[in-house]
């Protein structure tokens, strides 16, 4: 048995030599690399914060203390010290989240997996202890790169505030958030690096400068009643102790012992601390270190010696299809630049950025700021297409609303990871953009359903330059291309059956979908006629009166059912007079649990079966209607029998609920 | 004539001499105290930029060079700068804006309202100028308060990342936002303000240190090998310099003469450089300065020798209503506490603060923190109650789906000046909520329609601790009580006409307005059923049923139609099978220009006639459409024909245009 199989949870630890510290350091590394690489996931990331784990563990007793993790993609490791070692079926329907999971274990808090969350959970762990007089440490991990993200400086400026209110930042400092650490805040990080000889320098300079006079006083008591501490002006944790934060470090964070004892330190110290301890992403695993891109801060299933990927390779991704075209727009155009939040290569900027070096910004995790600077040079007369995951956009609504909107900006936004992205988690599924955005007014949305439409799609939005677009698509890879067979408006027709009774309003990438659902609702007697509306926002105004022309508005989008497009196109037909009834087909208001995309389709019915069904079951309620309507006369005295029937819609075969 | 009446633009203070100045100076002051007493307005921060605006303006070149005002409201002076010094219709319809404005004028960049955007905004502007080879000077004015905003870090760190790209950041430091500023922050510009003798110590001190031997080096080269430059080693401006910005300061901001010198410097230097000018809030006006809490941030219609208000008091705020009921709650529960986001007064939490100050947080102009720290103090056992404007929740909106909501976080959100607030124009109307948090999973949403629903939801929600809350209501004064005359499900039926055809569903504050329209269809004949949701998310589950005994439903709603209410219960009713029609009134998808909140309700046709005219022409073409279909027996071929009518609605007698 070896020393991680017996460790049932952070007590085992104690007990362990340093020794066999290292040692189960290394089990830890050989577990992380041949459980990711058969299922894929986080690699780089948790074999960086090997030993800093342990050494948290060791220090502190959780679940009584708190350990929080930001991001929480760099929880395997702890997972692995509290008592879960099956990795089997990582981030597979009824297995392991890929984050931290209150479901799963009494020592997770924090699920979120956007960045830069942890400080402020911890803020508010921390005022609630105070106030109720409760017992227990607060310890926040936090990444260097998740401190370039806005909401990391608002807490550490609450935590600072407080000098008596003990609380524990961990600083994970391996230079990178998934690219490099950007930025200011990473010259000064580096800056920390570089100078572990300030000790000595610190030791001698007090006393010499303790004798020497300066106008009256000493150097010492000058910068001492500057409120400068002594430390502070010979050691370079300036910024942080200028906020009033205790700094410890810089730490190896892969020598268990430095660590430990800098968190002991911590521990005793009563009031806000950081440490900072410096790690590898990757560490220990050639393969992860060589790749400069990185580090394997993700992977796919793949061989674990080899590295060779196990997957078969597809059709390019969205993510490429993307990519590719910008080179080729760049090209033409030399006013179209790009910004990424700290996504560089996953949201398929590299092509870009190595052909257009100067004409591409990486703000670090700043989703706010990736926004609103793209306010600016819009203004400044560039056109911006801002390249981010639709999850993370909502970290930049109100900038979206008020500086790009508000201002008429022409800037692009693409969100990649749109819809149901699945394994990640409930977090960052992309499912809310096409509701939320529906308020910001002069914004127009394109949701592609092929890879022709992308390209096309997103020339049509950059060639827009007084007003916000967006241009949205899925993880995963591009299927193939879906012919129009015709012209509405704006939109393509992709179907049409004679005498059609249902119109299905196919958002982007559910066209094939909604193909499908037309074939078995034909099968049935039902005709129905397939639109893309392509531009979703605003409805297209052709579209009231071709919906007129139909017995009832099918509306299918990858996105909530709450507020989206079926919302819209509602509106739509409401404002135009056209009372045909609109059924939403889209994601439940819900979080949804990790599973691959297509068990989540299939779990909240957004298949052709379960729409087809409920379509038909729709249908025939109406025609009940309409025949008590008929026999009765009066509409007021029907309604109540006719929302019975209704009620009792028929449970497609396949045995899903029907809720969509 | 005035100096001021003779200034008509920025190019006219060039020629002023240092004591027209000073006489200019006074005669703003004059001017801003009688216009902002006679129309109301932001006066405070005003009074503290008259020098500050007047040296930004003769060192620069407006508009070629851009001055940007973070957070709008401290451009009165500017304005009266650069041509615009008639102030008799400030905020007023077809009068000035209380923000800049780039209809009013090219001098104008920034129309936002919200705070710490000004620094990405010239981030962007001095990237779009560096990749254009552009010339003039990017120059963002930010508030100290304004600088504890997650986006101002997120901007610093990367305009500190480009050393070569010159950007000007002046921080007007009064040491307040609304409120005092918090924070680490604060505590560092204290700092900076205490320690002007610095100067002569790091003047001392390179000299010194150049001589003394230190390991084999000197300090001097220590500290600078250590990549930490000297003069940071003995000056406390750390904080800025170690993220790589040039500092100077600070200064006294209200001297004329080192604010252009300081300014000067600034423009000369190749890179990014903060000047840290050191200003008074309500500056040279006696009663302001008395004011302490708030400097007179802003005021009504007064007089501005006594500064008595000159409106008449009415009824009761919600506001008041809020925070005196927050102060029972207090009283009857120690776990529930208060945060707000640098407007404790203004949310009407300064009763609470008072009675229970260790139970309340001003994180600063950090809505993030506000929101995710909450996440973190509901953990911990306590329940939070944020308290803020509604416009301003939009910089949150991820923290009140993944932190909160995801993790079914027992937290309360209470919005204030939700809906139209008017004269503050586009972006502080908070008119997205309930449609942005539509998607929210769990979230419940309240919109009372008056004081006793106010107490009595504000209760409900606290209650709720497993889930989270919100609470919206407008600004201004609490109308008179309006009895339900029954309950339907947990609905308040507000009234009932015998066989009424028209189920109005009266969101909150909308509910007088709906009554209203129901009397005008009463008198054409058309019987309604009003009632109050209460709850507005989720939908009743009891409204289906109600809706369906009705022949159309208006839901009326001071939020946008997009999106909103209406879109819940359209959802709601087609998933029940209740194909009733559904008519949403409420905000069109625009920004909407500064006016009284009552003008903006009747240009946008949120009043009882134009409701009323609006349902009583839907059910004209529905009535055209039934007769059609009895007719010529088939729903499709006539289609066409009633849309063409449907076009055709009647324009209520107003001459509006029936848009709502």
């Amino acid at each position: 048995m070896t020393i991680l199989e017996n460790v049932r949870g952070p007590r085992d630890l104690k007990a362990l030599s340093e020794t066999e510290l290292g040692e189960l350091a290394e089990e830890i590394r050989e577990f992380l690399v041949q459980a990711v690489a058969r299922t894929g996931g986080h690699l780089g990331p948790n074999l960086g914060v090997v030993e800093l784990t342990i050494a948290l563990h060791r220090v502190f007793e959780s679940p009584t203390d708190r350990i929080l993790w930001d991001t929480g993609h760099q929880s395997y490791v702890h997972k692995l010290l509290t008592g879960r070692q099956d990795f089997s079926k990582l981030r597979g329907k009824g297995g392991l989240s890929g984050y931290p999971s209150r479901a799963e274990s009494e020592h997770d808090v924090i699920e979120n997996s956007h960045a830069s969350t942890a400080l402020g959970w911890a803020d508010g762990l921390a005022k609630a202890r105070q106030v109720q007089g409760g017992t227990g440490h607060v310890v926040a991990v936090v990444g260097d790169g998740a401190l370039t993200g806005g909401m990391a400086w608002e807490a550490l400026n609450n935590i600072a505030a407080a000098r008596d209110r003990p609380l524990i930042i961990v600083v994970n400092d391996n230079e990178r958030s998934y690219a490099p650490t950007i930025g200011g805040l990473a010259n000064h990080l580096a800056t920390l690096r570089t100078t572990d000889g300030y000790e000595k320098v610190l030791a001698w300079g007090k006393e010499v400068l303790q004798r020497t006079p300066v106008v009256g006083t000493t150097v010492y008591e000058a910068l001492h009643g500057a409120k400068k501490g002594f430390k502070d002006a010979f050691a370079p944790q300036g910024l942080f102790e200028d906020l009033g934060l205790k700094y410890v470090g810089p730490i190896d964070g892969h020598d268990i012992r430095a660590v430990e004892s800098a968190l002991r330190r911590a521990k005793r110290f009563h009031g806000p601390v950081l440490v900072h301890c410096l790690t590898e992403k990757g560490r220990g695993y050639e393969p992860a270190l060589a790749h400069e891109e990185d580090h394997f801060h993700t992977v796919g299933v793949m061989d674990p010696r080899t590295c060779a990927p196990l997957a078969p390779a597809g059709s390019p991704s969205w993510t490429s299809v993307f990519g590719d075209e910008m080179v080729r727009i760049g090209e033409e155009r030399d006013d179209v630049v790009a910004i990424t939040a700290a996504m560089l290569h996953p949201v398929g900027l590299g092509g870009f950025a190595e052909r257009f070096p100067d004409r591409v910004w990486d703000v670090g995790i700043a989703e706010q700021h990736a926004v609103v600077s793209a306010a600016g040079l819009a203004t400044g007369g560039l056109h911006p297409v801002v390249a981010v995951y639709a999850t993370f956009l909502n970290r930049a609504f109100d900038q979206v609303l008020m500086d790009v909107a508000l201002h008429r900006c022409g800037v692009t936004f693409v969100l990649d990871r749109a819809g149901v992205t699945g394994t990640d988690g409930p977090s960052h599924n992309g499912m809310w953009d096409m509701s939320v955005l529906q308020v910001v007014p002069g914004l127009r949305i394109a949701a592609p359903r092929d890879a022709d439409q992308l390209r096309a799609q997103l020339r049509e939005a950059v060639a827009v330059d007084d007003a916000p677009t967006l241009v949205r698509f899925p993880k995963e890879s591009v299927g193939p291309a879906i012919p129009a067979i015709d012209r509405v408006g704006g939109m393509d027709v992709l179907h049409r059956d004679e005498q059609a009774q249902v119109l299905l309003v196919a958002v982007g990438v559910m066209a094939p979908v909604c193909l499908q659902a037309a074939d078995l609702l034909r099968a049935r007697g039902i005709g129905c006629t397939v639109v893309d509306p392509r531009w979703v926002k605003p409805v297209d105004p052709a579209l009231p009166r071709l919906a007129a022309g139909h017995r009832m508005v099918a509306v299918v989008e990858d996105n909530s059912r709450a507020a989206g497009v079926g919302s819209a196109v509602a509106l739509a037909l409401g404002d135009a007079e056209v009372d045909v009834p609109v059924r939403r087909f889209g994601i439940p208001e819900q979080f949804l649990a990790h599973a691959k995309r297509g068990e989540v389709l299939a779990d909240i019915g957004l298949t052709p079966v379960d729409i087809a069904g409920r379509i038909s079951g729709s249908l025939a309620v109406r025609r009940q209607a309409e025949a008590a309507r008929a026999g009765a006369g009066a509409v007021a005295a029907q309604a109540g029998a006719v929302l019975e029937e209704a009620v009792a819609v028929p449970v497609p075969a396949d045995g899903s609920q029907g809720e969509n």
